[in-house]
Protein backbone atom coordinates (compact mmCIF):
# COMPACT_ATOMS: atom_id res chain seq x y z
CA UNK A 1 0.00 0.00 0.00
CA UNK A 2 1.11 3.48 -0.59
CA UNK A 3 2.48 5.51 2.62
CA UNK A 4 0.01 8.20 3.05
CA UNK A 5 2.69 10.88 3.34
CA UNK A 6 3.27 10.52 0.00
CA UNK A 7 1.40 11.87 -2.82
CA UNK A 8 2.05 9.67 -6.39
CA UNK A 9 1.07 11.36 -9.50
CA UNK A 10 1.23 8.86 -12.81
CA UNK A 11 2.02 10.34 -15.98
CA UNK A 12 -1.58 9.26 -17.58
CA UNK A 13 -2.40 11.56 -14.95
CA UNK A 14 -0.15 15.10 -15.53
CA UNK A 15 -1.44 14.10 -19.11
CA UNK A 16 -5.61 14.08 -18.21
CA UNK A 17 -4.52 16.98 -15.78
CA UNK A 18 -3.14 18.95 -18.65
CA UNK A 19 -5.68 17.57 -21.36
CA UNK A 20 -8.28 19.70 -18.99
CA UNK A 21 -6.62 22.75 -18.40
CA UNK A 22 -6.37 23.47 -21.97
CA UNK A 23 -10.03 22.71 -22.55
CA UNK A 24 -10.69 25.16 -19.76
CA UNK A 25 -8.72 27.55 -21.12
CA UNK A 26 -9.69 27.41 -25.15
CA UNK A 27 -13.51 27.14 -23.72
CA UNK A 28 -12.07 31.29 -22.19
CA UNK A 29 -10.74 31.81 -25.70
CA UNK A 30 -7.56 32.07 -23.90
CA UNK A 31 -5.41 29.83 -25.76
CA UNK A 32 -1.35 31.58 -24.97
CA UNK A 33 0.30 32.87 -27.88
CA UNK A 34 3.19 31.68 -26.31
CA UNK A 35 4.17 29.17 -23.67
CA UNK A 36 7.11 29.60 -21.16
CA UNK A 37 8.20 26.34 -19.88
CA UNK A 38 10.01 26.64 -16.68
CA UNK A 39 12.71 24.05 -16.77
CA UNK A 40 12.97 21.39 -15.08
CA UNK A 41 9.84 20.82 -13.51
CA UNK A 42 7.48 23.15 -16.04
CA UNK A 43 9.09 21.24 -19.42
CA UNK A 44 6.60 18.19 -19.24
CA UNK A 45 3.72 19.55 -18.54
CA UNK A 46 4.43 22.59 -21.09
CA UNK A 47 4.85 20.04 -23.64
CA UNK A 48 1.76 18.07 -23.41
CA UNK A 49 -0.31 21.32 -22.89
CA UNK A 50 0.31 22.03 -26.04
CA UNK A 51 -0.82 19.58 -27.90
CA UNK A 52 -4.09 20.38 -26.56
CA UNK A 53 -4.09 24.34 -27.34
CA UNK A 54 -3.77 23.46 -30.81
CA UNK A 55 -5.87 24.19 -33.28
CA UNK A 56 -6.65 22.54 -36.56
CA UNK A 57 -4.77 24.13 -39.46
CA UNK A 58 -2.79 26.19 -37.19
CA UNK A 59 0.77 26.78 -36.47
CA UNK A 60 2.20 25.21 -32.85
CA UNK A 61 2.45 27.65 -29.75
CA UNK A 62 6.11 28.03 -29.71
CA UNK A 63 7.66 26.86 -26.56
CA UNK A 64 10.42 29.20 -25.00
CA UNK A 65 12.21 27.52 -22.00
CA UNK A 66 13.46 29.35 -18.78
CA UNK A 67 15.86 27.93 -16.47
CA UNK A 68 15.16 28.76 -12.95
CA UNK A 69 16.57 26.78 -9.81
CA UNK A 70 15.59 27.53 -6.02
CA UNK A 71 19.34 28.76 -4.67
CA UNK A 72 18.90 26.04 -2.08
CA UNK A 73 18.28 23.49 -4.63
CA UNK A 74 21.61 24.39 -6.47
CA UNK A 75 23.52 23.03 -3.35
CA UNK A 76 25.54 26.37 -3.49
CA UNK A 77 26.64 27.47 -0.14
CA UNK A 78 25.10 31.11 0.42
CA UNK A 79 23.21 32.48 3.38
CA UNK A 80 20.36 34.43 0.90
CA UNK A 81 17.38 35.42 2.78
CA UNK A 82 15.59 37.77 0.04
CA UNK A 83 13.05 36.71 -2.35
CA UNK A 84 14.81 38.07 -4.60
CA UNK A 85 17.69 36.61 -4.52
CA UNK A 86 16.81 33.12 -4.06
CA UNK A 87 16.49 32.20 -7.18
CA UNK A 88 19.29 31.34 -9.64
CA UNK A 89 18.71 31.77 -13.86
CA UNK A 90 20.08 28.74 -15.39
CA UNK A 91 18.49 29.92 -19.04
CA UNK A 92 16.54 32.86 -20.14
CA UNK A 93 14.56 33.70 -22.86
CA UNK A 94 16.04 33.69 -26.46
CA UNK A 95 14.16 36.58 -28.33
CA UNK A 96 17.01 36.61 -30.77
CA UNK A 97 16.23 33.04 -32.13
CA UNK A 98 12.76 33.78 -32.58
CA UNK A 99 12.86 36.96 -33.93
CA UNK A 100 11.88 36.66 -37.44
CA UNK A 101 8.63 34.73 -36.79
CA UNK A 102 8.18 36.39 -33.18
CA UNK A 103 8.67 40.38 -32.57
CA UNK A 104 8.31 40.34 -28.66
CA UNK A 105 5.94 39.38 -25.91
CA UNK A 106 4.27 42.79 -26.09
CA UNK A 107 0.22 42.35 -26.77
CA UNK A 108 0.88 38.57 -26.16
CA UNK A 109 -1.54 36.12 -24.49
CA UNK A 110 1.89 34.44 -22.32
CA UNK A 111 1.11 31.20 -20.17
CA UNK A 112 3.86 30.37 -17.54
CA UNK A 113 3.86 26.52 -16.55
CA UNK A 114 5.58 24.95 -13.79
CA UNK A 115 4.86 21.48 -12.08
CA UNK A 116 4.30 22.69 -8.84
CA UNK A 117 3.16 25.44 -7.06
CA UNK A 118 5.41 25.18 -3.44
CA UNK A 119 6.23 28.37 -1.62
CA UNK A 120 5.28 30.36 -4.79
CA UNK A 121 9.34 31.58 -4.95
CA UNK A 122 9.85 30.57 -8.16
CA UNK A 123 6.76 31.69 -9.98
CA UNK A 124 7.13 34.80 -7.97
CA UNK A 125 10.16 35.28 -9.96
CA UNK A 126 9.12 34.14 -12.97
CA UNK A 127 6.17 36.43 -13.44
CA UNK A 128 8.07 39.62 -11.69
CA UNK A 129 11.27 39.13 -13.75
CA UNK A 130 8.49 38.60 -16.99
CA UNK A 131 6.54 41.80 -15.96
CA UNK A 132 10.07 44.18 -16.21
CA UNK A 133 11.09 42.20 -20.00
CA UNK A 134 8.15 43.21 -21.02
CA UNK A 135 7.89 46.90 -19.41
CA UNK A 136 11.67 46.88 -21.11
CA UNK A 137 10.49 45.94 -24.14
CA UNK A 138 7.81 48.46 -24.26
CA UNK A 139 10.15 51.39 -23.42
CA UNK A 140 12.52 50.42 -26.33
CA UNK A 141 9.87 49.63 -28.79
CA UNK A 142 7.99 52.99 -27.96
CA UNK A 143 4.52 50.35 -27.26
CA UNK A 144 3.33 51.48 -24.17
CA UNK A 145 -0.29 51.22 -24.52
CA UNK A 146 -0.78 47.65 -25.56
CA UNK A 147 -2.27 45.01 -23.03
CA UNK A 148 0.51 42.10 -22.12
CA UNK A 149 -1.47 38.65 -20.29
CA UNK A 150 -0.08 36.75 -17.96
CA UNK A 151 -0.98 33.57 -17.20
CA UNK A 152 0.82 30.58 -14.57
CA UNK A 153 -0.24 26.78 -15.14
CA UNK A 154 0.76 24.77 -12.59
CA UNK A 155 -0.35 20.99 -12.09
CA UNK A 156 -0.48 20.78 -8.28
CA UNK A 157 -0.97 24.02 -5.57
CA UNK A 158 0.46 23.24 -2.19
CA UNK A 159 -2.41 24.13 0.45
CA UNK A 160 -0.28 25.62 2.21
CA UNK A 161 1.43 29.41 3.57
CA UNK A 162 3.29 30.92 0.71
CA UNK A 163 6.55 33.03 1.09
CA UNK A 164 5.82 35.10 -2.08
CA UNK A 165 2.73 36.32 -4.40
CA UNK A 166 1.59 36.19 -7.37
CA UNK A 167 -0.34 39.59 -8.60
CA UNK A 168 -3.99 40.49 -6.73
CA UNK A 169 -5.41 40.48 -10.78
CA UNK A 170 -3.36 37.47 -11.75
CA UNK A 171 -5.27 35.54 -8.63
CA UNK A 172 -8.62 37.08 -8.61
CA UNK A 173 -9.32 36.05 -12.28
CA UNK A 174 -8.55 32.71 -14.23
CA UNK A 175 -4.96 33.75 -15.02
CA UNK A 176 -3.33 31.50 -12.38
CA UNK A 177 -4.45 27.60 -13.09
CA UNK A 178 -3.66 24.82 -10.95
CA UNK A 179 -5.05 21.62 -12.38
CA UNK A 180 -5.20 20.17 -8.55
CA UNK A 181 -5.18 22.21 -4.97
CA UNK A 182 -3.48 19.08 -3.05
CA UNK A 183 -2.24 18.86 0.71
CA UNK A 184 0.96 19.67 1.66
CA UNK A 185 2.48 16.17 1.59
CA UNK A 186 5.64 15.11 -0.88
CA UNK A 187 4.65 14.75 -4.23
CA UNK A 188 5.63 12.00 -5.88
CA UNK A 189 6.32 13.12 -9.60
CA UNK A 190 6.29 9.79 -11.87
CA UNK A 191 10.11 11.21 -13.83
CA UNK A 192 11.59 11.03 -10.35
CA UNK A 193 10.13 6.99 -10.19
CA UNK A 194 12.82 3.80 -9.73
CA UNK A 195 10.21 1.57 -10.78
CA UNK A 196 7.25 3.08 -12.93
CA UNK A 197 5.09 0.25 -12.68
CA UNK A 198 5.40 0.09 -8.84
CA UNK A 199 4.66 4.06 -9.03
CA UNK A 200 1.55 3.91 -11.63
CA UNK A 201 0.07 1.11 -9.42
CA UNK A 202 0.40 3.59 -6.38
CA UNK A 203 -1.16 6.44 -7.86
CA UNK A 204 -3.96 4.34 -8.98
CA UNK A 205 -4.69 3.20 -5.06
CA UNK A 206 -4.51 6.67 -4.61
CA UNK A 207 -7.02 7.60 -6.69
CA UNK A 208 -5.56 10.11 -9.06
CA UNK A 209 -4.39 8.27 -12.18
CA UNK B 1 -7.00 -3.70 -31.62
CA UNK B 2 -4.15 -1.02 -32.81
CA UNK B 3 -3.59 -0.07 -36.45
CA UNK B 4 -0.54 -1.75 -37.72
CA UNK B 5 0.83 1.02 -39.58
CA UNK B 6 1.15 3.28 -36.33
CA UNK B 7 3.09 2.11 -33.60
CA UNK B 8 1.81 3.52 -29.98
CA UNK B 9 4.47 4.76 -27.62
CA UNK B 10 3.45 4.86 -23.43
CA UNK B 11 4.89 7.38 -21.62
CA UNK B 12 5.85 4.32 -18.94
CA UNK B 13 7.53 3.14 -22.06
CA UNK B 14 9.25 6.27 -22.69
CA UNK B 15 10.86 6.21 -18.85
CA UNK B 16 11.98 2.89 -19.41
CA UNK B 17 13.83 3.73 -22.34
CA UNK B 18 15.56 6.85 -21.03
CA UNK B 19 16.35 5.16 -17.58
CA UNK B 20 18.07 2.07 -19.98
CA UNK B 21 19.63 4.28 -21.60
CA UNK B 22 21.27 6.41 -18.49
CA UNK B 23 22.51 3.25 -17.00
CA UNK B 24 24.27 2.90 -19.97
CA UNK B 25 25.82 6.22 -19.76
CA UNK B 26 26.51 5.87 -16.28
CA UNK B 27 27.95 2.25 -16.95
CA UNK B 28 30.64 3.81 -19.43
CA UNK B 29 30.98 6.48 -17.36
CA UNK B 30 30.26 9.51 -19.43
CA UNK B 31 27.89 11.49 -17.45
CA UNK B 32 26.92 14.44 -19.02
CA UNK B 33 28.04 17.98 -17.98
CA UNK B 34 25.19 19.23 -19.85
CA UNK B 35 21.72 18.30 -21.27
CA UNK B 36 20.39 20.24 -24.20
CA UNK B 37 16.80 18.85 -25.04
CA UNK B 38 15.53 19.91 -28.82
CA UNK B 39 12.44 21.32 -27.92
CA UNK B 40 9.21 20.01 -28.23
CA UNK B 41 9.86 16.68 -28.71
CA UNK B 42 13.07 16.51 -26.86
CA UNK B 43 11.74 18.07 -23.79
CA UNK B 44 10.32 15.00 -22.45
CA UNK B 45 12.96 12.45 -22.47
CA UNK B 46 15.37 15.37 -21.73
CA UNK B 47 13.57 15.79 -18.24
CA UNK B 48 13.13 12.34 -17.61
CA UNK B 49 16.36 11.38 -17.83
CA UNK B 50 18.30 13.55 -15.92
CA UNK B 51 16.50 11.76 -12.97
CA UNK B 52 18.77 8.84 -14.06
CA UNK B 53 21.63 10.60 -14.76
CA UNK B 54 21.87 12.05 -11.31
CA UNK B 55 24.87 10.87 -8.72
CA UNK B 56 23.25 10.87 -5.07
CA UNK B 57 24.58 14.50 -3.58
CA UNK B 58 25.76 15.85 -6.51
CA UNK B 59 23.92 18.77 -8.41
CA UNK B 60 21.18 18.24 -11.08
CA UNK B 61 22.74 18.25 -14.55
CA UNK B 62 21.98 21.62 -15.86
CA UNK B 63 19.01 21.51 -19.00
CA UNK B 64 19.19 24.20 -21.85
CA UNK B 65 16.37 23.74 -24.47
CA UNK B 66 16.47 24.76 -28.02
CA UNK B 67 14.03 25.08 -30.58
CA UNK B 68 14.48 23.60 -33.32
CA UNK B 69 11.47 23.17 -36.60
CA UNK B 70 11.88 22.20 -39.52
CA UNK B 71 10.72 24.66 -41.95
CA UNK B 72 8.11 22.34 -43.10
CA UNK B 73 6.42 22.27 -40.10
CA UNK B 74 6.54 25.87 -39.17
CA UNK B 75 3.68 25.91 -42.09
CA UNK B 76 5.91 28.59 -43.73
CA UNK B 77 5.45 29.75 -47.10
CA UNK B 78 9.06 28.53 -48.41
CA UNK B 79 10.85 26.68 -51.11
CA UNK B 80 13.49 25.59 -48.98
CA UNK B 81 15.77 22.58 -50.42
CA UNK B 82 18.84 22.95 -48.57
CA UNK B 83 19.80 21.32 -45.68
CA UNK B 84 21.29 24.14 -43.84
CA UNK B 85 18.19 26.17 -44.17
CA UNK B 86 15.03 23.69 -43.41
CA UNK B 87 15.76 24.16 -40.11
CA UNK B 88 14.35 27.67 -38.46
CA UNK B 89 16.08 28.47 -34.56
CA UNK B 90 13.26 28.93 -32.46
CA UNK B 91 15.61 29.73 -28.82
CA UNK B 92 18.96 28.98 -28.85
CA UNK B 93 21.43 28.22 -25.84
CA UNK B 94 21.29 30.82 -23.27
CA UNK B 95 25.04 31.37 -21.65
CA UNK B 96 24.52 34.90 -20.19
CA UNK B 97 22.33 33.15 -17.40
CA UNK B 98 24.62 29.98 -16.96
CA UNK B 99 27.66 32.16 -16.69
CA UNK B 100 28.08 32.40 -12.95
CA UNK B 101 27.74 28.76 -12.62
CA UNK B 102 28.91 27.60 -16.18
CA UNK B 103 31.69 29.12 -17.73
CA UNK B 104 30.80 27.52 -21.71
CA UNK B 105 30.68 24.73 -23.43
CA UNK B 106 34.06 23.91 -24.03
CA UNK B 107 35.58 20.89 -22.92
CA UNK B 108 32.32 19.66 -21.57
CA UNK B 109 30.52 16.30 -22.08
CA UNK B 110 27.07 17.22 -24.28
CA UNK B 111 23.93 14.98 -24.51
CA UNK B 112 21.48 16.41 -26.99
CA UNK B 113 18.19 14.95 -26.87
CA UNK B 114 14.95 14.75 -29.29
CA UNK B 115 12.19 12.32 -29.24
CA UNK B 116 13.59 10.92 -32.74
CA UNK B 117 15.54 10.26 -35.74
CA UNK B 118 13.01 10.59 -38.64
CA UNK B 119 14.97 12.31 -41.56
CA UNK B 120 18.25 13.02 -39.32
CA UNK B 121 18.19 17.16 -40.75
CA UNK B 122 16.95 18.45 -37.31
CA UNK B 123 19.84 16.38 -35.55
CA UNK B 124 22.66 17.51 -38.27
CA UNK B 125 21.49 20.69 -37.78
CA UNK B 126 21.40 20.64 -33.83
CA UNK B 127 25.20 19.05 -34.09
CA UNK B 128 26.55 21.00 -36.49
CA UNK B 129 25.73 24.38 -35.00
CA UNK B 130 26.95 23.20 -31.80
CA UNK B 131 29.97 22.31 -33.05
CA UNK B 132 30.36 25.87 -34.61
CA UNK B 133 29.54 27.32 -31.04
CA UNK B 134 32.16 25.63 -29.66
CA UNK B 135 34.85 26.54 -31.82
CA UNK B 136 33.92 29.45 -32.01
CA UNK B 137 33.92 30.10 -28.20
CA UNK B 138 37.45 28.05 -28.32
CA UNK B 139 38.67 30.56 -30.52
CA UNK B 140 37.24 33.51 -28.21
CA UNK B 141 38.78 32.21 -25.06
CA UNK B 142 42.11 30.98 -26.77
CA UNK B 143 41.00 27.24 -25.53
CA UNK B 144 41.67 25.63 -28.46
CA UNK B 145 42.98 22.39 -26.63
CA UNK B 146 40.48 21.39 -24.98
CA UNK B 147 38.52 18.48 -26.04
CA UNK B 148 34.55 18.47 -26.17
CA UNK B 149 32.01 15.90 -26.30
CA UNK B 150 29.19 15.99 -28.11
CA UNK B 151 26.32 13.05 -27.71
CA UNK B 152 23.13 12.33 -29.25
CA UNK B 153 20.17 10.33 -27.74
CA UNK B 154 17.16 10.06 -29.28
CA UNK B 155 14.02 7.32 -27.89
CA UNK B 156 13.41 6.34 -31.38
CA UNK B 157 15.55 5.81 -34.66
CA UNK B 158 13.52 5.17 -37.69
CA UNK B 159 14.79 2.67 -39.85
CA UNK B 160 14.59 4.51 -43.30
CA UNK B 161 17.28 6.57 -45.85
CA UNK B 162 18.17 9.90 -43.91
CA UNK B 163 18.43 13.29 -45.56
CA UNK B 164 21.11 14.43 -43.30
CA UNK B 165 24.70 12.71 -41.54
CA UNK B 166 26.04 13.04 -38.25
CA UNK B 167 29.85 12.74 -37.84
CA UNK B 168 31.32 9.34 -38.12
CA UNK B 169 32.59 9.32 -35.13
CA UNK B 170 29.85 9.57 -33.41
CA UNK B 171 27.85 6.83 -35.32
CA UNK B 172 31.05 4.74 -35.00
CA UNK B 173 30.71 4.76 -31.05
CA UNK B 174 28.07 4.89 -27.96
CA UNK B 175 28.28 8.77 -28.85
CA UNK B 176 24.79 7.84 -31.19
CA UNK B 177 22.54 6.24 -28.48
CA UNK B 178 18.73 5.52 -30.23
CA UNK B 179 17.51 3.53 -26.54
CA UNK B 180 15.07 1.63 -29.71
CA UNK B 181 15.29 1.07 -33.67
CA UNK B 182 12.00 1.09 -35.26
CA UNK B 183 10.27 0.25 -38.62
CA UNK B 184 9.16 3.84 -40.89
CA UNK B 185 6.03 3.40 -39.21
CA UNK B 186 4.01 6.38 -37.71
CA UNK B 187 5.21 7.08 -33.94
CA UNK B 188 2.30 8.18 -31.80
CA UNK B 189 3.88 9.32 -28.91
CA UNK B 190 1.51 9.93 -26.01
CA UNK B 191 1.58 13.31 -25.37
CA UNK B 192 -0.93 14.03 -28.62
CA UNK B 193 -3.16 11.40 -27.35
CA UNK B 194 -6.91 12.19 -27.25
CA UNK B 195 -7.36 9.23 -24.74
CA UNK B 196 -4.68 8.60 -23.01
CA UNK B 197 -5.97 5.45 -21.32
CA UNK B 198 -6.65 3.53 -25.08
CA UNK B 199 -3.51 4.96 -25.79
CA UNK B 200 -1.82 3.16 -23.45
CA UNK B 201 -3.64 -0.19 -24.11
CA UNK B 202 -2.75 0.01 -27.59
CA UNK B 203 1.06 0.25 -26.38
CA UNK B 204 0.73 -2.44 -24.44
CA UNK B 205 -1.67 -4.86 -26.69
CA UNK B 206 1.85 -3.96 -29.29
CA UNK B 207 4.35 -4.69 -26.36
CA UNK B 208 6.22 -1.75 -25.85
CA UNK B 209 4.58 -0.21 -22.49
Amino acid sequence: MPDDNKYYISYNNIHKLCQKTAKEIMARNERPDIIIGISGGGLIPARIIRSFLKKKGEKNIPIQAIGLSLYENLGLDSQVDTIGKSVVRTQWLDFGALEEHFDSLIGKRILIIDEVDDTRTTLHYAVSELQKEVEDQQRKLNRLNEITNLSVFVLHNKDKPKKANLPEEMMNSHHYIAAETVPDKWLIYPWDAEDIEEHTQMAIQQGHN
